[in-house]
């Protein structure tokens, strides 16, 4: 197995990174710079001719979209504890990442890149604030959700879930959202970041775990 | 094994509908009507508080969003053939199912329910219009997909993905998109909906496939 990783730092692609860092498996690292539209470049749109991140390499085989990926090394390294193994455990699991995926994280892409969804800038900015109040009411599901871990989300390993959550809720600051105000959450995300082997992936994308600054 | 689908005639429940048909298992399926805004009864609500189909029931436990209720059935009907069994097809199957799920599904509610993105008319307005047009590039890429489908999107077997873009396709007619412009698709979808498994889900939602209507 050769694995090779293209991550934006503070992107979802910490969710995989963290995840193959956790697992122990060998991988290369590629962080791709969104500051300088790098995701853009002649030479990333051929891996991705979406533009997005993450990738994963596997031999010669290039796979998009987390969920995907995330499946596919779960896959193959079923010790590593990416989701539950089987039954009742795993299905509700992928709920819960699958909404993360399909409902949360594009509710934030409307806060992130209101260009995607209209070219006038009044809408868009309307579209915005009204995508950060919801993105506020989602974030709070996951606190529930949060308040639940023991000590994990999917139980007594850390796994995907930890790694998304930490991910919205750092996103939560550019929202307008002071991570503190989601306490289980928050500490959830203090937790997973610390993590020895997570500690490596925050490490290598400098992630500040807090991005909240209030309003003057 | 004891299994109840939530449905809505058209909607995305129309994909695991339509896998629990293919798979031949028994199962209740119970229509919820969306035009009587039955997702937002008391009674409903008790079942998925979010208010949205597919809901399966599988014993005592609800099972809520179609990527996770998918792989749960897959997992219990291995035989069935709703995605790949293993490996590389299994992973691209689930990229492209993650994809729709999460874009392309998404970019379509824009069109469909764009009070979920503003109080404000204009705004609604502004953003339904757009996401139209970024739905038409979208089903163009499935239109590509379709193109190589031999003879299913996932190979020799009729799956999850064949069904989504069915709906997806199908869904086109609100955003002003004449299904007969998309060919490769629009014949995978006929051929899909004639299956005589699948044509029990088509007539139990009374599903019209081609919902376009000309501009006068």
């Amino acid at each position: 197995m050769s694995l090779k990783l293209y991550f934006a730092p503070g992107a979802c692609s910490f969710v995989p990174h963290s995840m193959l860092e956790l697992s122990g498996v060998a991988f290369e690292p590629n962080g791709v710079k969104l500051h300088k539209n790098e995701q853009r470049s002649p030479e990333y749109l051929a891996i991705n001719p979406r533009g997005q991140v993450p990738v994963l390499v596997d031999g010669d085989e290039v796979i998009t979209q987390i969920v995907a990926i995330l499946l596919h090394l779960d896959a193959q390294l079923p010790e590593a504890g990416i989701l539950p193994a089987s039954g009742l455990a795993r299905t509700r699991a992928l709920q819960t990442l699958t909404w993360m995926n399909n409902t949360v994280h594009p509710t934030f892409t409307h806060v992130f890149m209101p260009e995607k969804y209209s070219d006038d800038e009044a809408v868009q900015k309307a579209v915005r604030a009204f995508a950060a109040q919801s993105y506020r009411g989602l974030l709070g599901e996951i606190e529930a959700m949060a308040e639940k871990a023991s000590p994990w989300m999917t139980g007594e390993r850390p796994g995907a879930l930890d790694a998304y959550a930490l991910t919205l809720l750092r996103w939560g600051g550019f929202a307008g959202i002071d991570p503190s105000t989601l306490p289980a959450t928050w500490d959830l995300a203090q937790r997973f970041a610390t993590l020895p082997a997570v500690a490596r992936a925050v490490e290598r994308e400098r992630l500040v775990l807090n991005i909240y600054r209030p309003k003057a």
